[in-house]
């Protein structure tokens, strides 16, 4: 037995979580918004659609685009999206960390193993 | 800004969670796995099925069924399911405390608040 768990900023909606995380370090590796997608395979469009609502929830914006250039542009994150991502990521440790712990607290060890095991639909009759 | 989590006991699949328990306290209040069902607008094989995948993945039985009586049988909670419901309340109040506790360590008061309000889509150039 494991937990397993969801965990995501909101704000009339999802704002950040695991998801854009995932695509905002890719395309800090690629330097392309275009390139971050298709790693994740996600269309170009979705990624773009994604990160529109994102930035329209947060308040700020987590790409710049850039123009020309003989890549033909490309995208670079914000300085508030370095810092969002650098605070989620240790926020997410931590709650990792923490929800670990209390699983082990609460079910670890003791409870589960020791239940006994599923004995098939038990009848019992009701006069 | 909010956080938002959801959260789960996982043995090969989902085997315990909100959703369980919410369905397990209505059959305990109102006797019935149909009218449990109802009350969350949920069909009835619907609910059983659940039941009978949980069963399996947690490896005891949850519901006890009834057979014949006044109200043509019904349900009722084994002992197995209520003292799992009982450590999942625990479980999942401590989750809340905690996972508030660490999202306004690492996103409260000072963060999001802070952040400058999004201005459109910054254009650089690139030469």
């Amino acid at each position: 037995m494991k937990i397993k768990f969801k965990v995501w900023l909101d704000q009339n909606g999802k704002a950040f979580g695991n998801g854009p995380l995932e695509l905002l370090k890719k395309v800090e590796k690629t330097g392309s918004l275009r390139k971050a997608a298709g790693q994740m395979h996600m269309s170009y469009s979705k990624a773009w659609h994604l990160i529109q609502i994102l930035e329209g929830r947060l308040g700020f914006s987590l790409l710049d685009k850039k123009i020309g250039g003989a890549s033909g542009g490309g995208s670079v994150l914000t300085p508030e999206s370095k810092d969002l991502m650098a605070h989620y990521e240790k926020f997410q440790k931590e709650v990792k960390e923490s929800l670990n712990r209390i699983f082990k607290k609460h079910f670890g060890s003791s409870f589960i193993i020791s239940l006994p095991h599923k004995r098939g639909h038990r009848r019992t009759s009701q006069k």
